[in-house]
């Protein structure tokens, strides 16, 4: 096969292959291709929203219409039988057939490798990294496995631990490098039980570098390795091994080496990542050669964006590769200009992986990215690669672990605090697919454990006491902190407010719209931690409520939850029973009051969607049941967070342990979604009780300034 | 105890069944109590529409708001577990707990007694009085043992069978009576497993009649089977027994049968149904002297309407009775004249039932019908008891069987064929409870049986002949048949067509929106057999559309399901190329052409409601497996149900039974269900076809008159 075949069979891929690929994901059920998503004539990507960006944020919609066109097909026999619930159809998509309907579709993808941080707060840093570069839609992620630093442990910084965290809680489909030189079979089970019971699924077997004083190894090649986990753990694993387009540097030949990679897919490899090169001819050659050799996996070229002359010296030691002299040419000059360098590395990679897509050899681009961020997505972006506007699945950040692909519906009470959420859910077998209701009284796990790396605040103890307050002198202190907050204002201090305990990120666009009214209830004492305004029947693809597939609505029920003082709570109660229309549950610190007229046993859907050729979706419940746990996590997290950033018996610390101890949690659903929510009036009759000494006048409405009042005149001013 | 007392509480009951009484119906989360049906001044009942009407048709939002009132409660401990799902809170109340809310909710009920008919045809009559009554809301109705007629037998007019029929397929929570008088212990255990295992849980445990030569029965007395029914399955069974005011003729006195009725009580009856009497006051005093003598279950008293001279003589020789002089003297004059008789007998009962409620000493009247309606329900509605308006549950007839009270969806196809659905999922252990999915391939049973009573046309031969004509010709007579039965019309013999093979009911009222358009189809030859337009957020308590609780909102998708012929089913697939938003399965008789573009694994809701503090509801789907089971009877009601009406070999059966074989059943369903359909459009494109040559030319719009115009302009000419 030469150069001129690959134009029509680009990747070499066996036509049985192809064609198992296309029967998944060419075809969404209104006609929507992934080919929509246009190649541009410089071998970019226009980014475009699209449903079938989906398969890079999980594996739901795009596989499971079985005999598929967009013309209807006689119904053949049954390919693939699905084992899950109807309403998202979530199934776990292995990695090895995301590659391949990736392929088919001709849309190329981007992975990234990282490999695991010496410290703690690295690893807390790595994961906010993660976080952020899931946004672009990365294909899957690796983490490198350091056998000097107990990779298979349960430190912070072990492989695996970065590995699983990966996966669970930034959510992204994660492969963990594992290697064998020096390791013994039971070493190697070992790992990979570990690995299984994590939920990882993905293993880039290596032989890894030999150790010179180390044991002989069980597995004196990786091919030995990959043969060892399909005969132990059949197709459970999708496995991944090294190419070298320049020949393994230990390698007796160019030639030796292909032979070895042959072995290694005959093995069971599911695909092959290069090691890096830099010229495209490089991977060109070498794909061709596989090719010719029988070899017909994916191939995908791996590219290390250069990012400083040291860091390009080391890697190229360390990989005995050759830079070639244009190269060297260029870098030389610039070697103390690290922004130079920098630059000329985005160049760089752009151009060969533009060259490599524009001659559709390459199926998708890893990057090698040292662990950081900058260029990556400066390459990412300029080849269009990056997802601009990634159309959710869910309401909420999907989980790809098969573990968790077929949860379709979250308590509402976790929605700013997900690591939580799945830390607390991680023993769960099974989850609910649908109904809630299916699964009473799930057993939620503790949640002690504030300072696991996942869950504990982003910022140091100092940045959090610039935005809360070196001391709080009093309730309102801790009232502002809510307000500026909500509004993204700085306090008094002039630093901006980002974070509250309850949420560590910023405000998320949905509650931007009613960022002001809360904002407004803040400033007077009425706590909010949660809220969504009622939404009734907006296209899926809105920017702001939209998610699941294209052609459905979206529906929402407004939603409120915060914290008040005991004395309002006895007002609140007097004035919600002028409301049938909402459901509300108010609950104390200790749990003894406990007060709700919603049906104990039932969740309320307050997120749901109707979509083409399926049955309703309601991933978002405010449940009962789940609220008493939420409360203990909710009060919590004062202490936990707050409280204890001042020293013991300080007035601060009073301050905040005695709003945890006295004031009720309430959460409100309106359940009239389709009308203006009167949430909004019934706390303006709230705040109106203050100044009043009669529960009538209460009740009546107010004269006064209300929340709604001054939002509305804020509105006028900024329309004059 | 005296009388006075009783105006207190009136039913004499217990405090503590009060109690329990009271936590189970007496509000609805919304705050809509059961008192908002109002007594009027003369004791009847102001109609309204309620939904705690519901109770009356199944156990369905009136039983789960535990420790409810309309301001809320602190949550105590659990009273009663739920155990079934969420969304429609559905779950199985017994008989005796439906009494007792009743009484507490001061919302007084009838019930309803028949007796076993003698013929075949007779139990296809009963059958359809109890679906006439049913209308009404009995809270129960009860079916007498026959000792001498086999009543435990599996015939069609044994009174086991008539009352499995009267739960099941009329959807009234339903009692057998059982009579012990010659029975032996192995006799009552057979009768009673047999009713267990139909799902038969309310018994009625009389004595009965000694027979003069029979043998001695193993149960002397009433209280005997009572005794031996609570030992033998607990609390399974809801057990009624009979009171005699004016004491059983065959106790020594009085006062001896107060205490066997007090014996009956004690040994485990739920409620007491009085003997019929002529007076009320007769009842009350009855009443009063069981509650001196502690009985404290509820008391029904029996009423029968008086309805021919004969029938009276005949019912009070059995009973050995007095009649009244009074009435005595204004029935005799009367007696050939049935008419005046029967009116005369309307008026004394609702009067003394009227006198009755106003004591407030019945909680609901039992009617002795003799298996006639007219009198009944003239007496039913004179007292505002008949139910005028009545808000469904879900939109299609529950089932009270606990064996199906967690039922919460069903596929559209059966909608007008409930009967023929229940036959076929009589043998399934678990409803699928809110995702159709968690029941894959349910296993329908077969439907040869069409001669069984429930599920055999109501019409007999001759009749459905002069309807469907003694003789087919054409094609076009056959769709007429269709044509005539939408638009109300009589066919060319004047005979009005009421029903087709595939609905033996007259058009529902939702189907009446849209009857003139699928008129025109069907004149030209698209045979429609199941439709419903599309509906979005209408009212839950919408005369139509509506069902469920209160503050809902109701959404459906457009669905059509016709025949059509095969050259228009390839016009119709070219058609629906054009329309991503339509989900379309078409297929033949024997199941070789099937073709769809939905998830073949996947049901699609096309009605669903959006409730208060609850999940989101789908009761109806389109499923593409449960299609294929549809089908076989949706094709074989053709020559099952019109072909065989005609001799074999005859033309007419030629032509109906080429319709099965040769056209194609088509579902159609438009997921955009905001907008208006285009499943008009499509259809009106497919008659287009019908004149052209070639296919660009057929999926054009058409110039000619479509459906949509001819429907448009008749109404134009209404409007004008």
């Amino acid at each position: 096969m030469g150069i001129e075949n690959t134009s029509e069979n680009p990747s070499g891929l066996d036509s049985s292959v192809k064609e198992k690929c296309c029967s998944i994901s060419q075809t969404e059920m209104n006609g929507i291709t992934n080919r929509e998503r246009g190649r541009n004539s410089d071998g970019s990507i226009s980014c475009t929203n699209m449903s079938s960006r989906n398969c890079s944020e999980s594996s739901i919609y795009c596989s499971d219409f079985e005999d598929g066109s967009d013309t209807g097909n006689s119904v053949g026999p049954c390919r693939r039988r699905r084992t899950s619930s109807c309403s998202t159809y979530q199934h776990y998509q292995p990695l090895s057939e995301k590659i391949l309907a990736r392929i088919e579709s001709g849309e190329p993808f981007f992975s990234l490798e990282f490999f695991p941080p010496r410290t703690r707060s690295g690893a807390a840093n790595l994961l906010a990294r993660l976080d952020r570069m899931r946004q672009g839609g990365p294909l899957f992620c690796d983490i490198t496995w350091h056998p000097a630093g107990n990779p298979g442990g349960d430190s912070e910084t072990s492989s695996m631990t970065i590995a699983w965290a990966s996966l669970n809680y930034s959510g992204l489909d994660t492969m963990l490098h594992m290697t064998s030189a020096g390791a013994t079979v039971a070493d190697i089970d070992r790992h990979l039980a570990k690995a299984k019971n994590m939920g990882i699924r993905n293993i880039l077997a290596l032989r890894g570098d030999r150790l010179e004083d180390g044991n002989p190894s069980d597995f004196e090649y990786a091919t030995m390795l990959v043969k060892h986990i399909r005969k132990t753990y059949g197709d459970y694993f999708v496995i991944g091994v090294a190419g070298y387009p320049a020949g393994h540097p230990e390698a007796p030949s160019y030639d030796e080496d292909l032979k070895y990679l042959k072995e290694k897919v005959d093995a069971g490899a599911d695909f092959i990542i290069t090691q890096l090169f830099f010229k495209p001819e490089v991977f060109f050659k070498f794909v061709n050669d596989c090719r010719e050799i029988g070899i017909r996996v994916p191939i995908i070229p791996g590219v290390m964006p250069i990012q400083s002359y040291d860091s390009l010296r080391h890697i190229v030691k360390l990989s005995k590769l050759e830079v070639p002299q244009e190269i060297v040419e260029i870098v030389e000059p610039l070697k103390h200009n690290d922004e130079a360098i920098r630059n000329y590395g985005i160049h760089q990679a752009s151009e060969m992986i533009k060259a490599m897509f524009q001659s559709g050899v390459a199926p998708g681009v890893h990057f090698y990215t040292l662990n950081r961020e900058v260029a990556t997505i400066s390459i990412i972006k300029q080849l269009g690669l990056w997802n601009c506007q990634p159309q959710r699945t869910l309401p909420w950040k999907v989980v790809p672990s098969y573990r968790r692909c077929q949860e379709e519906i979250r308590p509402i009470f976790w929605s700013t605090r997900p690591n939580a959420y799945i830390h607390r859910t991680s023993h769960w077998d099974d989850f609910p697919n649908g109904r809630w209701g299916s699964s009473e009284s799930p057993a939620f796990g503790d949640l002690r454990d504030y300072y696991l790396f996942y869950l504990k605040s982003k910022s140091t103890k100092e940045e959090l006491l610039e935005m809360w307050g070196h001391s709080i002198d009093s309730y309102q202190d801790v009232w502002d902190v809510f307000y500026h907050y909500l509004m993204g204002l700085p306090n008094k201090n002039g630093v901006k407010i980002t974070k509250i305990p309850w949420n560590d990120e910023e405000l998320c666009p949905e509650t931007t719209v009613i960022s002001d009214r809360l904002a407004c209830l803040n400033k007077r004492g009425i706590l909010t931690i949660n809220s969504q305004p009622n939404v009734n029947g907006v296209d899926s693809t809105d920017p702001i409520h939209g998610w699941g597939t294209q052609g459905g609505y979206i529906y929402k029920k407004a939603y409120l939850e915060f914290f008040v003082s005991a004395r309002r709570m006895q007002n609140l109660k007097e004035i919600l029973t002028q409301y049938s229309q909402i459901n509300y549950h108010i609950i104390n610190k200790n749990g003894r009051f406990n007060f709700t007229n919603a049906y104990r046993h039932c969740p309320i859907a307050v997120t749901w969607g109707v979509f083409p050729g399926r049955e309703i979706i309601q991933p978002t419940v405010v449940d009962p049941e789940s609220f008493l746990v939420w409360k203990d996590e909710a009060f919590g997290l004062w202490t936990e967070q707050w409280a204890k950033l001042y020293p013991e018996g300080s007035k601060s610390r009073q301050i905040i342990e005695s709003i945890a101890n006295s004031y009720y949690l309430v959460n409100l659903v309106d359940n009239d979604f389709p009308k203006e929510t009167v949430l909004w009036e019934v706390l303006d009759k709230l705040l109106s009780c203050d100044d009043r000494n009669h529960e009538e006048e209460c009740l009546s409405t107010d004269e006064s300034l209300s929340c709604s009042d001054e939002v509305d005149s804020q509105l006028q001013r900024l329309s004059v």
